[in-house]
Formats: C-alpha cells, sequence, structure tokens
C-alpha cells in the first residue's frame, strides 16, 4: 500500500520477525506511546515478550497473515528472509514498510547489485551463474580469489564458497546446492564499514556517521564510530546510502554495507550488500547517539518527522556470540559501558545474544562538570 | 529480606505499582535481558502492557500478593502509597528493595523529617499537629506563612492547606480531613533542586548532577541540567543525598528534594522529601546521561554494578501533563528533543502523559564531525 499514511501515538506497529531487532524496536516504539504486534514462525523468540501481542504461525500462513495484518495499522519487519508474497499479500490490507518491492529486491543478490550498478555505484565485479558452464566462464572472467554465493537467504557467510586457486568448480556449485548463485570478484579491502540511515515518509533523508565493522567467522564482532577515515569518504558512504534510499523510495532504516578499498587512484568505496532494516552496526545508536536506529525506523514508518542522528562522542560496539554472554557482569562493571542482553535462553555457538556499547569518551558533553567522583 | 541476592540475567524482577514509572523500569529491564511481573490494582495502568506478566489486585490481598512473590526473585515499588504491611508481607517472602523500613519511613512525613534532622541535615521548620490545639501552638512557634501538611498519603500538592496571615486554622485543619498532620514554615526559596542517586547492594553510591525544578499547579513542569548553581552547592547537595541512603542501608535510585534558600551567611540547602524510587525530575537520565535511572535502579536492586551517571551535555526536561500531549508531533521535530509517551489513553487535566528531552547541545560529544547536513 502506497498511501501516505500518518499514524499517532496509540497505534499498533506490525512487527514481521521476532529476534533482537524485534524486541528493540518493541522496545523503542513502546517510548513513543506505540504498541507492537509481533508475527514469527518461533515460540520462543525474544521479542514476544515485549510485544503487546503476538501471533506464532508460519510465514506463508496466510489466514494467520491476514488477521495479522488486521490488527495492526503499519507493518514492517525485521528480517528480509520472509516471503516476498507474503509481503504483498500483507501489503494489500495495511502498508508495509520497507515496501515489498524493496525487499524482493534485496532478497536476491543478483537483482540488487544490478540494481546499485544501474545507480552508476560501484560494486565488486559479479556474473550470474546458473550452471556449470557460466560458473566456469564466470571464475575465468572474474578470476581467482572469488566468492560464489546463493542469490537468496544467505546470512552471516551461509551460502557462500570461496574460489581459489585450484579450487574444485563442481564442488563449490554442490557446496551451494546448485543454482540461483552470483559469482562475486574477492575484493582486498582496507576495511568494511557501512552507512546507517533513514528516510522519512516525506522523503527526509538522515544518515548516522560511518560505522568501521569487523567480523570473525562471517559474524559482526565489532563497531567503531568514528570509522577513522576522512572526513570526504565517510560523505561519499553516505551519499551513496541516499541515493540508493532515494532511489527505492524507501521508507524507514537501511544499512549499506560496503568496502573500503585502495587504488592507484586514491581510496574508493564498493558497496557490497544492503539491509533493508535496522542493522547489527547501528546498535551503537541505542546509547551513543540523540535518536536510536529502532526508534528513527519506528518514526519513518509511521510517518512521524526523524530525528537528529548526531553521536554523544565516540562509541564501540562489541556483539556478545555465543558464551560470550558469560561475561555480563564483567561488562557491567566496565565504566561507559552500555550492556544490551536480548532475553535468550540458550547460548548456541555463533548465536547473537547481546552486544555491548563502550562510550569511549573519557569526558562526555559540554556540561560543566564537578570534580568528585559522585558521577563517576 | 536482607539476603545479598545477587541476580542475573533471566531474573524477573515484581514491580508493585503500573504507572509510567513501572513502565519505564520494565523498559529499562528488558535491555539488560530480565522481565518485570506488575503489582497493580488498576486495569489498564500504562506499564501492563510492557511487562510479560502482571496481576490486577487490591494493594492488600494477602493471596495475590503471595503468588506474585512466589513468581519473581526480587521486588520493587514505583510508588510510595502502598500499605507498608504489605511490603513486609511481600519482604517475607521475596526480598523488597528499597526495604519496607525505608518505605515506611517515607510514607510519613513527620518520621521522615525527624530522621532528616537526626542527620544533622537542615530541614524547613516543622512541628508535630495532633490537635486544633497542637496547629495553634504550632503556628505561633513557626509563624506565617506555613502549610499544614497530612503526614501521609499526599503528593502532587494534595494533602496540603497553606497557613496565611488571616487564615482560619479550624478550616485549614479540616480540609485536610483531620490528624495525624504536620506544620512546615513556608521556605522562601531561589530555587527547587533534585539530586537522584543510587545506592548499590554492595554499598555503592552513584549521583546524577543536581537537577533545577519547576513545579506548576504543584506538579513538576520542567528538570534542568546544570542546574546553573555553584559546584560547591551541587556537591553539598549530592553529599546530603549520600549521608541519607548510607542511613538508610539503601538499595535502588532515590530522590532527594531541596529548597536552596539565600541567608545572610550565604547559599544554604534545605531537605523538602525524599522519594524512595526513581522519580520524575530523573526522567532526563533517559537520554542525557550514559545510565539512565530506569537502569541503575534495576541494577542496584539486582545486585549488579551500578553505571556511570555522566551526563552527555546540558538538558531539559519537560513534563507533557493533560493536553500538552496534544503537542507530540510537534516535539517529534524539535531537533535534538526526544519525546517520550505513557501509552495513557485519556488526556485529563493534570495527569502525566509524557515528557520531551530537549538536548541543548548544539555540539553533541567529542566525535570528528562531518560539516554536511546529513546527519543534522
Amino acid at each position: 500500500m502506497t498511501t501516505e499514511t500518518r499514524l499517532a501515538p496509540g497505534a499498533r506497529i506490525g512487527i514481521v520477525g521476532g529476534g533482537q531487532l524485534g524486541r528493540m524496536l518493541a522496545l523503542a516504539a513502546a517510548r513513543l506511546g506505540l504498541s507492537c504486534h509481533v508475527y514469527t514462525d518461533r515460540q520462543d523468540d525474544p521479542a514476544i515478550e515485549i510485544a503487546a501481542a503476538a501471533t506464532v504461525a508460519r510465514y506463508d500462513d496466510q489466514e494467520a497473515l491476514a488477521r495479522f495484518a488486521q490488527a495492526v495499522d503499519v507493518i514492517t519487519y525485521e528480517f528480509e528472509n520472509i516471503p516476498a508474497q507474503s509481503a504483498e499479500f500483507l501489503d494489500a490490507i495495511k502498508p508495509v514498510r520497507p515496501s515489498p518491492a524493496v525487499l524482493a529486491l534485496t532478497q536476491d543478490r543478483l537483482v540488487e547489485k544490478n540494481f546499485v550498478a544501474s545507480l552508476g555505484i560501484e560494486v565488486a565485479p559479479f556474473a550470474q551463474v546458473d550452471d556449470a558452464g557460466a560458473l566456469a566462464r564466470a571464475v575465468a572472467q572474474i578470476g581467482r580469489p572469488s566468492i560464489l554465493k546463493t542469490r537468496r537467504f544467505g546470512y552471516d557467510g551461509k551460502g557462500q564458497a570461496l574460489i581459489r586457486e585450484g579450487s574444485d568448480l563442481a564442488v563449490a556449485f554442490r557446496s551451494l546446492g546448485g543454482p540461483p548463485c552470483i559469482l562475486e570478484g574477492f575484493v582486498p579491502f582496507l576495511s568494511e564499514v557501512s552507512v546507517v540511515a533513514a528516510r522519512g515518509l516525506d522523503g527526509d533523508f538522515v544518515a548516522w556517521d560511518v560505522g568501521l565493522n569487523t567480523h570473525e567467522h562471517h559474524i559482526l564482532a565489532t563497531t567503531t564510530v568514528p570509522a577513522g577515515i576522512d572526513a570526504d569518504l565517510r560523505a561519499r558512504a553516505r551519499d551513496k546510502a541516499k541515493r540508493i534510499a532515494e532511489a527505492l523510495d524507501y521508507v524507514g532504516v537501511l544499512a549499506v554495507e560496503m568496502f573500503l578499498v585502495s587504488t592507484p587512484t586514491g581510496k574508493r568505496l564498493l558497496v557490497n550488500e544492503i539491509a533493508p532494516r535496522v542493522h547489527n552496526s547501528g546498535h551503537w545508536t541505542l546509547d551513543g547517539s540523540v535518536t536510536s536506529q529502532f526508534e528513527q525506523h519506528v518514526r519513518a514508518i509511521c510517518g512521524f518527522p526523524l530525528g537528529v542522528a548526531r553521536a554523544h562522542g565516540p562509541v564501540e560496539m562489541i556483539n556478545l556470540i555465543g558464551d560470550d554472554i558469560l561475561r555480563w557482569r564483567e561488562f557491567l562493571g566496565v565504566p561507559g559501558a552500555c550492556l544490551h542482553l536480548y532475553g535468550k535462553s540458550e547460548a548456541r555457538p555463533g548465536r547473537k545474544m547481546g552486544h555491548v556499547t563502550i562510550m569511549k569518551n573519557a569526558e562526555f558533553g559540554g556540561a560543566e562538570r564537578d570534580e568528585d567522583d559522585l558521577t563517576r
């Protein structure tokens, strides 16, 4: 639905997906006097406890989807691997923001790359791979190392195979379960950065400062702001996110992941991926910015004015993966550390259990301060 | 219960009272992976929607209180007018923090004043008033103007009668419903300030900077930080709060309201009231401080380390009372304004519907910043 529905406090937001992103969206909505209804296929998802209502059903259960849509005023999603046809079905009843068209585009790495490239925004070399012959031709064209990826449903490094010198192409292809795939040139990047930004219903665009991301085992480990790169590169990064958001007629928060590469003619940014949702690399905004990405997303999809995206000071966000959560008390004792735990009962390896934002500025803000230690 | 129970994420906090303070406590608890069970006598209280569980029953229903206590790991309260014997009853089952003794003391203005005075902390002149003769003697001793107050269950100016020149003492006494009362000297104060602070289970004490409070119709209207008073006065204010908290063996967040008065020998602070809970004059900490008063209270009552209380910069908190909430969209559009709405359906006159924190620092924090306007 493209109606320009602007909501008011008291409205109910439908969130498809019940993970920690949905949980933090529901907490942000509550601050603004809004309530949430979570739709998930998992009984014990962490967003359920926070939401005023929940539906637990398959993501393609049209009867449950219809009841859910009827019960809310606007619908959003906290992960992008829900069936595109379910998003379209919901959108026929209540506005889905970001739109089902955005969801469909970002669900397919090939379609997404073609879209970004069509805007004149640089991406890593890529080629469509639908069969073994296409893979051989793509590797010959792009070279090694390169990465074969499934076009759909990949996340946190899943659905990827590295093609090195000597790699058996048939084995790599089979390891992903066959087509449809995409081959992407391996980018020898200096660093990975991301822009988290929001576009309002009225077209207003606000971006947070660029974050520097590190990964471990293909999972985001840390985000640092400022990213330690030049102001002109940061401005260029945010401009790319803005052009993407405008071309998509985007409503809500999005994240654009980029590689920073060094070339003979200077440093350049290659767009790697668009996440049509609040993003792990924006978690620092909960403590480190005037407006959090979660509140900003709520503002955008409700047709509210966007908030300011200024940072309070330099921050580092550290993900707590699996057993990292056992260190919760240690982090609570670190001055300037803000702990967030997602309420998940089982700390499986690789599972995102929480995160910590370290406020790195010894002297926050400009307030006149006492010198005694009562406020620490 | 005085056992030194230290909890862990996954624990459940019982909150007695279901208003906006309980709602914001539940939101803070959720961030730390804790859940809440709210106990209130009102079906439509704003904290219920956020809490994982709720009991709606009278505050003296021992059967309901017992079931509630069994279902949680620690118990706190968000308003002080619950029956002291209910707090004691709960405390026999699960630890109540702050303790029932603190609650009983702060429920009686006379007991509270005697306690504060016994610490050598200055208060306005006061006298016990149990009958008409005592009132006449008290007025003769303290003078006019003075304020006759009920010793119990007063809030937001309710249960008070101003004794001016010519006021009929009998009428004033009757207007409060008779004894037990207290007469307090009217303090010609320069300003009203408050210290919001926390004491941990281990005795650690952390205070936020002093807030300058203004009231309208006896209801808090604004809190401004910094308060615009000298550093030594601010330090003295926080020291008073610390001595009070230590003398009470306090656990949790408390607020100490004070009058700043001018005397021939300099400015002095008179303690007016102790609130044994999170407090409206600490709402600015949600957006303006590294640790909010709500998270701090949760940390304290769970036996976690306290967080740092530094401010990000100068802030002003504005209460939205009654129809003020109609201005919600206007506030959302103010750069640096953080809006909080409590999800109350009916905007009755004098009812606290929400608040706004204005981050007054044009340049927040020390982060290197872009000059373009993408982050505003």
